[in-house]
């Protein structure tokens, strides 16, 4: 994103960790998110049992659940605190097994707008330090005006 | 999917079953599979906390777990014993909130080939007893021949 | 499409027809317009050489524009008639070689919204009165409230 | 793409343009292939009226078609010379009317691999010597090994 884009709500992160705590998904999986900051974040996902196909790699639906998150999130941190964001589609390619002590996607907005973002997510996986890519999103975000996102109310229908 | 098409594993269902059932992640998200015919599976998922984000709905990323699924089973029943498969990449639209006492994800052949296999997920929302449409999904598949996927073994790196 | 859906403007056929008839780019590849339904289009393409990559197959790009335009019409056959359309974004799988005496792209509303429509489109090449499948596309177009298209008015940006 | 990536062939550059230059289509719309590196190439394309809808923009399928062009001929400079490539699927975001002097289309190689090679493009309207973003792409390459793309020989089936 150009580094010129103005900062539509100083307290982006909050916002967005506060969003992210309520996800019971991102719980489920043991996702966290670490990095925050204006047009981008980034997603880590430790590697457990739980999330793994037979094989012992990470399954793919995860890889696209946290992609989608890392990319949805950098976008909210770009719309105005009375506004939500909800993901109307994105386009995932798997290029390598998602293999690893942990995985981190990296999201960040492209193209803001003021009813859709476009951004993309790139997903690691962090072997012996060393970081591979294994997965490559771009994603379209639609920006809901006057509907905050607010614990225990209907905001956004889906990103959330 | 051609009516017409040949079958080239008898015990396609069987080997898809087994498949399914050695997938922790969908054990954590408690998705069965209760539909696998030729060219066509569907898996189910019961709304449940755990995979809910803050406001009651199922979380998309798992809308897109049961969708990438789905069709990328459909797409296993029409290969060779001796073949397994993964998923180059799909395109996901969230068309309306997944809300409803359960999920199904309905996948489907499209296009077999003998190196890539085209498919599509739709995904539904049950209300009452009353389907509505809630993803729509388009996916390429690759056929990894002579990759028996087996018990214990890294067959096909990423589906399975 | 739901066929129980409300038509929004009678003469949407003729606003569609009206539409296509200025774009240059459909003269300039000599694609028509035959069919305007509610929810669907079709564009056929004949077959001639300026289009053709070396091989004598239609090019990728132009089996891309007629799906792009069929399924972007089919979204413009369902809105009010002091609305416009814009493509947001497409999804194209190529399956086959465009190659026969003519090109059929079949659009149709999937999915209409009051902002966002999905809609799909399939390509067919048709060869000795046979038709097969040469791509498959999922779309997500953008409603334009309150942007008429007229003659020689800039009204939607995009698609037009 | 990683910059230690090996050169197949050290004459790809000559091998993409032959190809181009069979491109009926490419010659249709005028676009021109300016930069062909490892990894990496341009396509141009003046604005001139037969390739623009009614409103003076260029329609989006001819941006799609060198955005597709323009990273499917990326792809091509890091396959071996005895091997051709095709374009298995896309997704192209349409993110501001495509308006300018020119268009300028760059396709680039995100992750190589054996038989699918992943690409982006990103294509840009120049306006008074300023380019901006209009579309951007995330592309699946198939690599058929085997198959030269020669003058009059069908090689590779949908690109050349």
């Amino acid at each position: 994103m150009k580094g010129t884009t103005h900062i539509s709500d100083p307290h982006f992160a909050e916002r967005v960790r506060e969003s992210f705590a309520r996800q019971s998904m991102m719980h489920l999986i043991q996702a966290t998110l670490p990095v925050v900051e204006h047009g981008r974040t980034e997603i880590h996902l430790p590697r457990w049992h739980g999330i793994e196909q037979q094989h012992g790699f990470v399954h793919g639906g995860v890889v696209g659940t946290i992609a989608d998150s890392a990319a949805g999130y950098a976008a909210m941190t770009v719309v105005p605190a009375s506004a939500s964001v909800l993901t109307v589609e994105y386009k995932l390619n798997l290029v390598a097994p998602a293999d690893g002590d942990k995985l981190i996607a990296r999201g960040r907005v492209v193209r803001p707008g003021r009813t859709l973002i476009v951004t993309t997510a790139e997903v690691f996986a962090v072997k012996d330090g060393k970081e591979s890519l294994c997965a490559l999103m771009q994603q379209t975000i639609m920006v809901m005006h006057g509907k905050v996102e607010k614990q225990g109310q209907v905001a956004s229908s889906r990103r959330n």
